[in-house]
């Protein structure tokens, strides 16, 4: 008999791994009841290179061989459903306003640096060269050829379509009413409330601007008087200005700080930008953990033991849910269809020691 | 018989002259298509002196006369309707945060003189007595007794509820197609399609934010590194912040440079603004004139003449409509009702030399 799979949440994660089950056979259901998804917030931005604390190399070692896997993904998702995802490969450029921000940006590159990845400092002149719409004010910066990006509401159309009939408009709210062999938790910060595992809200704001003409071909991601900030630049000429990062629990109202935060450096960095007409403010909440790390696996205790089926979760991917999606969801359903996990996946479990302490 | 007396414009000036002609015993029909009314972007504010140039001393007596009738007006307004306007009369704040800035306030409190209207300066602990959340950086200004408010929205629901069954949605695209023995153009930005007058629309952008208490009583009329702002308080806790004026043609965009210019120097007057989340960022087209003064009064010339009743213009308000909605009501319905041009209305007629040169 085929295994019954039931995947609870309709962002990039749940629906990726729903699409791998079903390529696997598999009888999948998506359970998707919320309007509000991280992924439709979030820019697409595929940088590997992750500021790496003591402990931390697992987490690199998976953004990286995720950001490896985005090319075939993404292929393979357009070829199933003849969707544009905007995958784009011309890399991303790091800007400096000041003297301050240059500092900022060489610290970076070392990061860059000790996660393997490639980067390569540029003059103001060779910035401008590159992106002649560059403020004439900013002091130098450099080049990550391997951060790209997609383009996240594109992918989640695709994974809509590859998936036909298979998404169910159902909210659920507690596991043990879900009929299926194996439960994919993948709800990003709606996981806590459904298993207890402790993630958290981190809420982002980002700002859509629209422009005559596309005003980039990299993604900035730019520093103007200490203030990080983004474009990531689609074809069409959307450009996607992000993003805070604010602990205020499950707030989702737009602030004026924030509007001003986003703006404020995008102007400095990209004189052009005030005249762009504002096409969407959006706010998001990503699954944040105690260590910063997803949490994939299965569930342990009494939720995962009422008799309903194997748990297993793929959430908590912070800042890199778009980036880790084609490895999450490869592993996830390697996982569903052996019962075994996978090589590399173990660090990452719900109970290891770090999302208790 | 009764005359019949169609009101093309459901602004606030096509609603309170169609209230006011009702109240004579008139049949009044208003037609409105438009859910973009300057009336719903404004702030409100009530401030009745003007910039005087050269020969716009009738302008100074139009705004002085209407600012006047605002309380009455209200007040009547809400008798009839059982709705409150938001009527408030704790003045207006000037202030400055730099000492260009200061420089700036000094002059306007010169206009202010030279229109006969009160200002008293006041040192920045007094600015701050008044109202302790302006930053502790502002450097003086002054107080404004004068300069009320009302709230726009709620004056446009009044009248609609005054006018139950008179207004109509129906687009007017020839005056020669509406039915009546007179009929009233208050078609703001509509105006000049309909009656080939010069009225131009002038773009402004204002935004909305939504505070827990109210963090103002007084409006604030401020000026930040040279930037004017203005942010106008409700008392549900509703803060107005404009507002741009760009001459954009019927372009509507929100755009980023206009988000910036409001949102900065409001920051910088009143900083727990950042706080606050964005509920509206709206965008109006004032109908400006050449010599910045309204129309009012009779048409003459080839549409007047085509048989089909009495054409007279209450349009180009400018940056004046909701304060000379009172007077410009009582003007234009006494001439609908004599037919003779009240006292003072005739240096605003459709045929004065000003707009044509």
């Amino acid at each position: 008999m085929t295994t019954r799979v039931a995947v609870v949440g309709g962002g990039i994660i749940g629906l990726a791994v729903a699409w791998r089950c079903v390529q696997r056979g598999l009888d999948v259901t998506v359970f998707d009841a919320s309007d509000e998804k991280a992924t439709t917030v979030a820019a697409g931005m595929l940088a590997p290179a992750a500021e790496i604390h003591a402990g931390e190399e697992e987490v690199q070692r998976l953004l990286a061989d995720s950001a490896g896997r985005w090319p075939q993904f993404a292929a393979e998702l357009e070829k199933a459903t003849g969707i544009e995802v905007g995958y784009r490969d011309e890399g991303t450029l790091l800007v400096a306003l000041t003297d301050d921000d240059l500092r900022e940006v060489r610290r970076l590159c070392g990061v860059y640096e000790r996660a393997g990845q490639p980067v390569h400092e540029l003059t103001a002149r060779e910035l401008r060269e590159r992106e002649p719409l560059l403020s004439p004010r900013v002091r130098g910066g450099a080049y990550a050829p391997q951060d790209h990006q997609v383009d996240p509401r594109r992918v989640l159309t695709a994974l809509r379509t590859a998936l036909k009939g298979r998404v169910v408009t159902e909210m659920v709210t507690d596991l043990a009413g879900v009929d299926a062999d194996v439960t994919v938790v993948a709800a990003g910060v709606g996981t806590r409330a459904l298993t207890g595992l402790p993630v958290r809200p981190v809420k982002g704001q980002t700002v859509r601007v629209t422009a005559p003409q596309p005003p980039l071909r990299h993604i900035i991601r730019g520093y103007a008087r200490n203030r990080p900030v983004y474009l990531v630049p689609r074809r069409d000429g959307e450009l996607v200005i992000g993003a805070t990062e604010e602990e205020r629990g499950f707030d989702t109202s737009i602030t004026v700080g924030a509007v001003l935060d986003l703006l404020r450096p995008a102007a400095e960095l990209l004189p052009e930008v005030v005249e762009y007409p504002v096409s969407e403010i959006a706010v998001g909440l990503r699954p944040g953990t105690p260590d910063n790390a997803p949490i994939l696996g299965a569930l342990k205790g009494d939720i995962a033991d009422s008799g309903h089926g194997r748990i297993l979760v793929a959430s908590g991917h912070y800042r890199n849910g778009v980036l880790l999606t084609p490895l999450t969801a490869d592993l996830v359903a390697e996982l569903v269809t052996s019962g075994v996990s996978p090589q590399g996946i173990t660090p990452f479990a719900p109970d290891r020691e770090a999302l208790w302490t």
